[in-house]
């Protein structure tokens, strides 16, 4: 009998990864990852037009060769009983009717083509839904972000009155890739929960765009499956076997089941340029201040899901050691600081930092907040200054863990993913010592496709639900790093500075920025 | 008939200078430095005994030599009608009644050494004097410094009571180099008010240390004669003429003179490695918060002089250099910083420093605090963080001038003298702009030599008083700096929030050294 694999489709800001996982053994069998043609479009359409500030746009077509050539690559001639998709959000495009993307009809159109998240330019429109208000924004802090898909619909309604009128389809680029590759258009309730703020009892918001919930559809929850991989696209992949699809869910959820996370009091934390944590629980509870946002059944069935970030982590650190070189080399620049800073115990470097490189989500929502360093004297060294970075990003992770533990959230467990857990080790023990909590760094490669792949086992039926697929092919070993409790009690100290200097009024005025 | 000449001798922390001075031209003729034999001692003592920690000892042998050398090198055969002496200060020793150091007598006593003004050690002996209380702390700020006579007279009592015992004066090095010149024990009221808490009414503090009243003697106000340059030195050094030696003065007051700082509403600012400032006012006031101590007719007959402070200036800036250097030399490393900084419009870096490098003097006299940069964003430069820097001392500056007016003490003419008003002309626009008053810059050499000579001339009668002395002698010369009104709003809106940030409670706390 030929082995049996799931294949798990990442699809990122830059680049697509396909991993191929084997269903009896659970390890991953190949891995795949192809950039895309286009890129993130930022000054130019691929026919030239020039793009106006603030614009992030994609190519859908793009996704479709990546998508081909990564199935192929892993997948060719494999016996495949599920696929699984993550994709950024929101990253929504406007489409036809048979499923074709707008910006094949109208090449060179900028509102025809897919707004990746960070296009910046709908900012305008989320004021404006956020002025007018409504119910919807309840679970979303009272505001929605220009990154989401209602402002991003109110603005090709308004600058493109062309485009929007012959969409029949606005949707996110993960649904519209499930749609592609099933022929079956399944929209998954984490994009319409998250990036949409639909809910079960209110649907979706009215009133953003005219004819917009014509172009929406119902959602169906992740771990559900959208239909199976089409004739054409077995052909073009030469995939074989039962081939179900799941509906999609967004990066940063999918990775949950492949580190562990699918029970109430586990928070994960992905570490990167900046930092997003999600919650799970199992209660209805007011959102905690500056908390983004939280959906039941969205990101894992049965579960709410919190989700809240850092605006900038590893790149304040990055911002230090690019601003103040000591080596031509930014991993030798790195690996000097880190080693030198290790050598510090907590408080030696008498400063106090607040982390708000790039404004504060946590608690203040407050994009205008900046930075600052506090304590210096004659003597302060460079490496003091990187180490009270450090710690300053970990107390800004200290503050939300703190901020759902007063809403009466439970954080039992700490998992935390993502780049600089796995680079940087000591900043890990920082981070126990400052959160004065066990934190566990899954040994685990390529988990958010592990966790895609996950999504594809579940909608299979080849595990009963997310926990089980989780124990089967997910994260088998956790770095454990425990807090110190000599260091817990320095950094105890220190937080409570951080948090009456991010609590003082005259501070905050004092970092806003000021142009 | 030959020309006259006056003398000025200002003797340092390292070495002393002297100047002569032709009365005809009032051009400097002659310039000569010479560095004390043993320096500063921290660390041992000639003879090779260890000193404890905080000690900072001159011999007084070595003043002598200095004098010996300088007053020969440009004064034998001269016709010298006066000579003035400035002199560091609190410097105190212990001396027999017929002028001898208490060192020549006893080699290997470290407290029979002067006590140069940096000595540390006697710290816990202000506190006590501090503790105790009393009217003379009206003056200053309600406390004494551990660098002041009085703290340094208390030590040694305590610390080495045979040397107190045998002591029949505890003396300025300054009063005793004038009475080693001229044969007789002439102190100066300068000295002695901000020195030794002396007042006309309440004459020296009580319950200092045993038998310090009779250690003492009274003073006599700068600009009068102490006596005539002795029989002795005038065959030690070639010196011909009157040769009129005036009581000494403080070396930060003697320059006054030189720089056209003789009348009410002038602050006379010396900007280097910290900044010291004197204002000139002619009523009694109450003392502005932490300003450090007044007296009236001590620094300059009829004239309250108000001292107060930065403890650090430049060296806030030399920190920056230091710490992140862009060259291997640190006066490239100025020049880059310097010249790019420049290029900033105010605000432009978005940033708001609290200078207290090296804790705070005015308001809060705590030298506990310390510095703040806040404003930080990802693409916040180096440059930036400099500029940062250099408006913050000028903040702290302009504290001090809102404190002194807040106490409706005129400041009605700025003259900044010193290393850095020289050497960075940069740093001036910004006193200027920040302060929002044209700065004058003198433009004379060695304006401490010549405001000690014009103290000559004053006490032999050249001149009618210090105002005449400063027109004949002192600088003819001043750069004006204006401020651009442009500029000037910009900083005045950065400045609030650098008040508010230096008045918040939160701040200080936080900034606070943790040891």
């Amino acid at each position: 009998m030929p082995k049996t694999f799931l294949i798990g489709l990442d699809f990122g800001s830059e680049s697509a990864r396909g991993a191929l996982i084997d269903v009896a053994s659970g390890r991953e069998g190949a891995y795949h990852a192809h950039p895309y043609r286009h890129g993130i479009m930022t000054s130019a359409l691929p026919g030239g037009r020039p793009l106006p500030l603030g614009f992030a746009l994609q190519d859908a077509a793009d996704y479709l060769e990546a998508a081909e050539v990564i199935l192929s690559a892993i997948g060719a001639g494999r016996n495949v009983a599920a696929i699984g998709v993550d994709f950024t959000a929101s990253s929504p495009l406007p489409a036809l009717g048979d499923g074709r993307a707008m910006s094949e009809l109208m090449p060179d159109e900028p509102h025809a083509y897919v707004k990746l998240w960070k296009h910046a330019a709908a900012q305008p429109y989320a004021e404006a839904i956020n002025r007018r208000g409504g119910a919807f924004l309840s679970n979303f802090g009272g505001r929605v972000s220009g990154e989401w898909l209602l402002a991003k619909a109110a603005e090709i309604a308004a600058a493109a009155p062309e485009v929007w009128r012959r969409a029949d389809k606005f949707i996110e680029a993960g649904d519209w890739l499930v749609w592609r590759l099933t022929g079956r258009e399944a929209r998954s309730l984490d994009f319409a929960a998250y990036k949409a703020q639909f809910s079960a009892s209110g649907g979706y918001p009215d009133g953003i765009a005219e004819g917009l919930a014509e172009k929406l559809s119902l959602p169906q929850p992740v771990g559900s499956a959208a239909g199976q991989l089409s004739e054409e696209w077995r052909r073009r992949t030469g995939i074989r076997g039962e081939a179900v699809v799941a509906v999609a869910a967004i990066d940063s959820h999918a990775v949950l089941p492949a580190v562990g996370a699918c029970r109430p009091g586990v928070l994960a934390g992905a570490l990167g340029t900046s930092a997003a944590y999600l919650l799970l629980d199992d209660e209805d509870r007011p959102l905690p201040a500056g908390v983004e946002g939280r959906a039941k059944g969205a990101a894992l069935p049965g579960l709410w899901c919190y989700e809240a970030g850092q605006a900038a982590f590893g790149d304040v650190l990055a911002w230090f050691v690019r601003t103040f070189p000591r080596a031509s080399d930014l991993s030798a620049n790195f690996a000097a600081y880190n080693r030198e800073a290790a050598a510090l115990a907590p408080g030696e470097n008498r400063l106090v930092a607040v982390d708000w490189w790039n404004g504060n989500r946590v608690p203040y929502a407050d994009k205008a907040l900046r930075g600052l360093i506090a304590g210096f004297d004659l003597s302060t060294s460079a490496t003091e200054i990187y180490r009270a970075l450090m710690d300053s990003i970990c107390f800004g992770a200290r503050l939300i863990v703190d901020q759902f533990r007063d809403a009466q959230a439970p954080v039992e467990r700490v998992v935390l993913t993502s780049g600089l857990a796995k680079s940087n080790p000591f900043l890990l023990t920082i981070m126990a010592d400052v959160l004065g909590e066990t934190v566990h760094a899954p040994v685990i490669d390529n988990p958010t496709c592990v966790g895609a792949a996950i999504h594809g086992a579940v909608a299979a039926g080849l595990v009963p639900g997310f926990a089980a697929g989780a124990e089967r092919f997910g994260a088998r070993r956790f770095e454990a790093c425990e807090p110190d409790p000599a260091r817990e009690a320095a950094y105890a100290r220190i937080y409570r500075e951080y948090r009456s200097l991010s609590a003082s009024a005259e501070v905050r005025q004092g970092v806003r920025a000021r142009f």
